[in-house]
């Protein structure tokens, strides 16, 4: 989505080079004295250029031609401009060099561009769809509407920049979720995490075990996603360059009440207690649900990567069962429960393997010492051990490092707490080169517990372009009062794309959050 | 305004006694299998009782009885229930023993009232009109709608329970303080403490000096509280038993800009720097500017109490300045530029005095030991010492005290904060029951750096309603499993009236927040 991306950050130009480009480019040059260009809301156009591997009906590219139209010129008609005549930047040109316009972007899609603008045209070209995207919205000043003289060049440092929602611990309605992808676009975010289910509710609609839902959600009419919302979702993402990737996290945060059969019972003294704790790993029945289940989430799910969670198992109620005792006697275990929860996740891992997915896993699987695929993807989210050290041992043991660790964004402070998150250095621990190759880039975490509808994007935004600058910018792009400047434009800049964005500190912006 | 307050608490009921009646009431009682009472929305009204001191026409309730209707019913109108027929509690009578509708709620006001609930009759008792307004709206059921049968007695602890808001480092518009008003009333807040002016702008539009939100508002045009934007805050506060006590904080937080001759121009060695400080103390024009400003605001803001503020002032201006130096060498000063705060603050004190208005000061008033007049209110805020030695100084000292240090909801931190903010106790301070009686209530503050209209709401509340209860109900109402489960209720409740009330935690309500 390389051409659309290009296309949002032409119309942030118009703010002036280094106004409120967000997250900062790669290259940006602009003359001394750039000419300014106006662009003639009855008349601006985008097209192809001859030549572009793509053209029209490519719905990636023409949606995002409707929706940036729609950003740089609003729904009011502008008067006519009065200041003098020039000749106006009347057409975008897009050149996407590589076909392809119905598939989903990928850890390995191309989103590099370059966008031209100088008085006799704006031109914008891409190696694929996916670089098209990866442009940022311009200011829309009051009754004209110019673009400065500008040349951009520009690809991520980091393929895989995402954000995780959780739709566990609070429900968050579908539009709450197809406008944070909005949003994500505006900041260069490829990847959606969605952490769909949890231990509090079950609201993914499995058509495989409708029980999950019925039982597991909220409430089975209201607060579930039905096949058509997900899809909705995928397609939603897909048009924006967006992945999605699905998390169903065993065996420690399953299936809420909807499949006791596969819970393992927790004892007290030597009678069940009535409750029940992780997913059963001594069963065959489990496997086989676990099987089913995550070939139909890989159906639904198109992205290579499942996210197979594995954190946070508590062995409290597995030590208390007999059977499960006796089954850790057998295969000898001794005491350490985590080679049985290691057991487990083995053979999920082959089961979702020999489904044809790649997948991610939270750290612990790796800390376990669970024996996984060399092309594993590996999240870091702890800070008991600092996870520089975390990061250096994935890497060491050869596997790809995702990291998340100081980007739990849920968890709020008081103050600008955005520079924390923007200071991080995903690359700065021990490691050869080598090393750093592997780490695939972060994900900003907005975990439910306090979370919902209510104050989802305040927290969200513009807090997550913290994490979003620093996966897609050089490494060098990190001085502090830069960044405030240009995020608090950039915020300015959401709120009145109807973004209710919070803001950085003291101060206003033109266009105020219209709420009513 | 006790009748409409118990409206509110009427329609509550039908949640069940202990559910969602927030704040707690003082006494309430329904008999062990109380009986339910449909409400029919096609023919339900209000009605003043036989012997009411007030009727048709008192805007206070008639405008109230309106809203309360709204709220109980909805827009849409229910199928007929098709539970088995009762008598139908048609009718609501409210009779207020003490004449008057006109008048502005004080600090003086009698919030007390008494709400009677059987099979016949639905009967509201109150002294005056505050009384009738502090009751709360009562859960609306799917389709039909009942009240319990139940009795009420309430008035509440303390008569100052008080929200700030800050509207000089963001904006607020005017609709987002109508809707705070709202809330606070349901929430039984009864002072609107406007903190409308500070250094980061000036946006109230003086008619005496327009000049000074000319210059120094965000905006002159948009960023602005008009002559009727004010009157529109004092009435609808006036409609829901809040009183409205602006704050002009001088002489160190004021006047950004707007009036340079004011403030007191700082010195770099011996030239001026082209900076300036707090107010100019030294000056006769200063106190002229005073006098008029304040003979303005004590006409607009209609409440007996003004706030001067008087925190904070940094004393490094007046320090560099030599004609300051040379004023406090003249009246023996010395070193002690508190002395030459509390000059100011005195002269302030005698010009707001003068004008026949009461006034409340920020700690440092009292602490700095400026004579001020013995009705005057201590705004206790301060940390630094902690506020219970505080508390028992300015009681000891004959004053009444005003409680919001450990209020500030603005600092935000993770999970749930506001068991803290439930927890305080007022009274808890070494000093005796007249001192404790000289503690007149609290306020919680909501600070506006890092604030403003995208996130107002969700930090306000239901965060602010913990303050409410403990500033309402009894001190003995305190414990925290049983207030979570009412205030995650009541927090349903204000969803379902279109609040964007943020989550306590885990879980989900009926209605969500609909934000389409």
């Amino acid at each position: 989505m390389a051409a659309a991306r290009a296309l949002l950050l032409l119309l942030l130009a118009a703010l002036g080079p280094a106004a409120a480009v967000w997250p900062q480019p790669l290259r940006q040059l602009s003359p001394p004295a750039a000419a300014r260009c106006p662009l003639p809301p009855g008349r601006f156009r985008f097209s192809y250029a001859a030549g572009s591997a793509v053209g029209p009906g490519c719905a990636v590219l023409d949606e995002a031609f409707q929706r940036y139209r729609a950003l740089i010129f609003g729904a009011a008609r502008p008067a006519e401009s009065k200041q003098p005549w020039r000749k106006p930047c009347s057409e975008l040109s897009v050149l996407v060099s590589t076909p392809g316009c119905d598939g989903f972007p990928s850890l390995d899609s191309n989103e590099s561009y370059k966008l031209h603008i100088s008085r006799d045209s704006l031109l914008l070209y891409a190696d694929a769809v996916w670089g098209a995207l990866r442009g940022e919205v311009c200011l829309v000043t009051e009754l004209s509407y110019y673009v400065n003289e500008t040349e951009i060049v520009d690809f991520p440092r980091f393929p895989h920049r995402g954000l995780l929602l959780d739709t566990s611990r609070h429900y968050l309605p579908l539009k709450a979720i197809l406008q944070t992808l909005d949003v994500m676009a505006y900041n260069k975010l490829n990847v959606f995490h969605w952490h769909i289910v949890d231990d509090p509710s079950f609201p993914y609609e499995s058509f495989t075990f409708p029980e999950l839902s019925k039982q597991g959600a909220f409430n089975a009419m209201t607060h579930v996603y039905t096949a058509s919302d997900v899809q909705a979702v995928v397609e939603y993402a897909r048009l924006r360059g967006i992945r999605v990737i699905a998390e169903f996290d065993t065996p420690g945060h399953t299936c809420p009440g909807g499949a006791p059969d596969l819970l393992t019972p927790c004892y007290l003294g030597k009678d069940p207690s009535g409750t029940y704790g992780p997913i059963n790993p001594i069963l065959n029945s489990t496997y086989q649900f676990v099987t089913s289940l995550f070939q139909e989430v890989g159906a639904v799910f198109p992205d290579y990567f499942l996210h197979l969670g594995g954190d946070e198992v508590d062995f409290t109620c597995w030590k208390s069962n007999p059977q499960i005792r006796a089954f850790m006697e057998e295969m000898g275990f001794g005491e350490d429960y985590t080679k049985l929860e290691s057991f487990y996740i083995q053979r999920l891992l082959d089961i979702v393997s020999s489904l044809g997915k790649g997948y991610m896993v939270w750290q612990e699987v790796f800390d376990n010492g669970a024996k996984v695929r060399p092309d594993t993807i590996i999240h870091v989210w702890k800070n008991s051990l600092p996870y520089k050290e975390e990061m250096a041992n994935v890497t060491k043991a050869g596997y790809r490092a995702l990291l998340s660790a100081p980007w739990y964004l849920n968890r709020i402070s008081y103050g600008q707490d955005w520079m924390a998150a923007y200071q991080v250095e995903p690359l700065d621990f021990t490691g050869s080169p080598e090393q750093k190759d592997l780490v695939i880039g972060g994900e900003a975490c907005m975990w439910g517990e306090y979370v919902d509808v209510t104050n989802l994007a305040p927290r969200l935004w513009p807090r997550a372009g913290a994490v979003a600058e620093r996966l897609w910018s050089n490494a060098t792009v990190r001085n502090l009062q830069d960044a405030y400047v240009r995020l608090a434009s950039f915020r300015c800049e959401l709120l009145r794309r109807g973004v209710q964005a919070q803001p950085l500190f003291i101060g206003y912006c033109d266009h105020e959050f219209d709420w009513f």
